[in-house]
């Protein structure tokens, strides 16, 4: 059994990814860690989740001096589910121990420095790591992801994103015009942290981040595609539902697009739903991307849909884990090939 | 004071229109109807809707052969709040009757035949009529409405949509590309009738109508421009918020922009909130347009949002009520210019 | 017109305040307040509420020490919706100005000290004015609040229990055993303040408060009866409902219990429904109180709605104010009797 | 592997019990079927629930002359998750054919024709089949399931109130007052109908049934002890909670009420809580019973939780065939003794 050590374990992708661990055929959760400052530090992850009561009843240690050499002695797999700003400090510190590290925060998705001071406002202090960091996006990447050391796994809206874009783009069917990227997310995606904007009685269907979002650069990035990236606000929460629109080439037709999707037909976590169209509903709890795609002449419209703290998150993190671990990439999430 | 009656008053909308006909300082509601099948005939609005016990306690009458005496002599204005089939052929009744006739379904809104048996499926038994409908949209064809003896209350979506995009086109600020408007929709709008699909446990977010909804050439006869209309059904009560990505002429400035918005400026139901962007928590139970935008380059994104029973539905009848009574068109609306 | 003056404005029900007074025909906004250190200070009320965007443009003023004398020269009445250590603090201080004053919170709805160190863990600062505070329950305490310097606005929970169970203990019908109330409260409720406990991913159905609440003395002061209350948190953002158990004295009927609540009949804000059962829904954004009831033998169960921001805060202050004034007490709050 | 049908499968407790026993390890699904009327035949379970797309792609066939035949053949088990009225006829048919029938309606639950006539309204037409019916709580009557030919799988309501009383009751801590349990259900209690009362929009707490409920006399027969139950609806959509008022004989220490609980101490889908009281997240899409209580003198009140889709419905019976197939009650449900 490779041990697994959580950073962030009391946020909803670090729970998450903790009740994931917890009951993986081949990976055992050896700690998880706040930090020092957290007022959840020594309670259980089932005291802040009550859900988990007996199935997850794992102290929240405090991530103190001590905490470092015990990582170092017990745990095979670090996971960061902390904010970027302290993943890009932490995740050299287990790597120089000669960690595998699963990165979920964004601090090593970008690979230019100039990028992360439009749209992260801060020069990267570790460019040598950035350089080696591999993008964590299991179904296209897992090659690279399987030898890699230091895994930044990939970001909610660009991994549903990627999906649906990825089979258009290496089929050659895009024009050269952005792809609009309508996204709307659960609340989950903004974090437990106390905030008037998630209270019970403020959330509402919304906009925010117009053109400056940290995800548009992600997306382009991995993409080699620009895109009009904006994201609401839902009121629910768990799921994410992008509705992409796209100019295809003149005379693409749809017996192309489908067979664009084929690229993706064998792989168990995706569902091509074809011209059935995802919803929110048919994808929480859920670990799988669902696409669905209808095409008017040049015009067409890609649906596609994730759990943003499974497939966004925890779920893809442990399909990396698997990769690293020589495993199948789905092993653990509660589907059969 | 001005008598209106109302048929379909059963209804989300016809319900709501009745609340402000009753509450308006100059109208006074003569009779409300539902069809003779109806198993609510001879129920109270109350009972239907508990919340307007003591407010609203109003009988549904079946709409059966004295009811058309009835209405005959006892009515200024009609308002059909029944489907665009059965508002097809009672228009054309209270028409004859020389009634003042407010039809707040599709029936009447377009003008080409072709568009009824594209968009609606049936050929329009009443084209003479057709032709004379005007549209209901108060903020733009005051001068028309006042005068029309049958109108054509906008459309939900199209009210929203045509409030947000005209002031750019009438500007000349659009490139010929489609606006491609991303709309959300909640649940009432969807109408008050059992349906597996507006189910507690069923609803969540998804798109539905992909290129084909009937308010798709409804927005592009009154915009005189083509749009990409997508609808989805959002997990909320009231309220429709629209993300719509226009593509600005090269060079057009924000002040082109913001100079073009203007021509709303002094229109006491248009609230123009600038970069700030709507919600659908801002615009529930009010009778608003809330109108905001952001742009980069030749991409401007504009979000629009209404309450879809009040403005997109009984509150743009009672304004098209007013202006054919001669009165502010905001009349009656809690507002005060 | 008299001149109102707001402290604490900011909130759920300093917010519903400030809309019911600026529609209220005889009343105007003088002022609205919160706190110096507020994060809020000079904003706008619509900045916080965007849905009263062009309808309460008000600036939330800081309370420092001009804003005193500015009050005093200013305002007839001064509303208290701050937190219950703040209102013991300031209800003297506008008191000895001279002031009218509407205390929201709870600091002076209980006669004895020791219930205040019980329930508030406070030894009351002010035992003069508390005995002085008149409570303001405007159904059964008309007389008495007209001529109040200072009066206790009754609680949320209380408001309903109260008009549920003063008709049947009036009428004697009720044995000794304590009645059982099982109350659901929306979340406004629980305050506008960023909090896990009111995070979107974090409310549903709760009970809390068991044995210890501070409306269990407040409701058994005025009802002179023992009762067992039990609040929960309810998953949606405004009303409360209450479902009542009570033992009847052997052989009471249906008559005498319909006879008692006739006591209730004429009051315009009451809505006695019979068997009829309340709901949230038929009372969200009403300023009514719903009773209905059902009898078997000795058991009579009563089911109370009421929204908490109107009668259970804003709409039960704008009551006593009109009191105060010399005014119908349901005057402002949409209704005729 | 034992082969299970199950007949109804397109509700929400047959879709649950079709996804429990497809991952079950011991369990496997042989045929589903619905109604020969049923819209959904011939669908498969995956169309009317997208979230099973990949996982449940099962057909839902019409239950007519051959299915029996197919049924007598291939099934070890049947499951009956239909209405009532279709169980009490469907019931026999299979245990004639030797079958192992569960039956998830309320049909072979009360012993009493008398019951069955005041509560459900007909007289039973199986008054044999009736008194070999074997009630279906697992945790509380294992042996018995065990042997039985026809189970009546517990109640949803039951299941809750019973695990919270029946350890009360058999200490012997019980007065003779009647025990009150104020309960609210998800809507997935309704059942899926298309039906006004579960549309979005319509659906809000409220309480429903009062004093006729038909799950009064299976509390009261199985916990042999008086109750007032009173149900509601409330706006969420699974699970149930049970506020429950119990006097207790006069002296009963708390330690007595810790002791009284022991009983399920051992028992791995009952999550005693102390003082920490239960709330619908935590036991949303979770297998186990959650309870806590607080008393104060006589008066205790419990708080009681469960998933009524699982421990109410599917999961209760996977114990039961658990029990049937001599295998640990809770296996298959996700948990580990």
């Amino acid at each position: 059994m490779l041990k697994v050590t959580i950073i962030g374990a009391s946020g909803y992708s670090g729970a998450e990814l903790a009740k994931l661990i917890s009951k993986h055929p081949e990976f055992t959760l050896a700690h998880c860690f706040v930090s020092e400052q957290s007022v959840d530090k020594h309670k259980l992850i089932s005291d802040l989740y009550p859900e988990y009561s007996g199935l997850l009843d794992i102290e929240l240690q405090p991530l103190n001096e001590q905490a470092f050499s015990l990582i170092e002695q017990t745990s095979d797999y670090v996971c960061l589910c902390t904010d970027h700003k302290v993943s890009v400090e932490l995740a050299p510190v287990f790597l120089q121990m000669g960690k595998r590290v699963f990165d979920l925060s964004g601090g090593y998705r970008l690979s230019s420095n100039d990028d992360y001071e439009t749209y992260y406002g801060f020069s990267h202090p570790h460019p040598d790591w950035l350089a080696q960091a591999q993008y964590g996006l299991a179904e296209w990447y897992g090659d690279a992801i399987t030898s890699a050391q230091l895994i930044a796994v990939a970001g909610c809206y660009p991994t549903a994103a990627l999906n649906a874009l990825k089979p258009l783009q290496q089929a050659g069917l895009l024009t050269e015009q952005p792809v609009i990227i309508n996204a709307v997310s659960g609340v989950t995606g903004a974090g437990r942290k106390a905030n008037v904007a998630t209270h019970f009685c403020e959330v509402s269907l919304a906009p925010y981040g117009l053109f400056t979002h940290r995800h548009t650069p992600e997306i382009e990035k991995y993409l080699e595609h620009p895109v009009l990236f904006t994201p609401h606000l839902g009121n629910f929460k768990r799921g994410i539902l992008e509705t992409i629109y796209v100019t295809l080439k003149p005379e693409v037709t749809s017996t192309q697009v489908n067979a664009a999707y084929q690229v993706l037909a064998d792989e168990p976590l995706i569902r091509l739903k074809g011209s059935q169209l995802p919803s929110i509903k048919a994808i929480e709890n859920q670990p799988f991307v669902d696409i669905g795609w209808q095409q008017k002449g040049q015009q067409l419209i890609v649906v596609v849909a994730i759990d943003n703290l499974l497939k966004g998150a925890a779920g893809q993190a442990v399909q990396c884990m698997n990769l690293v671990a020589g495993l199948n990439h789905y092993q653990g999430l509660g589907v059969t090939a």
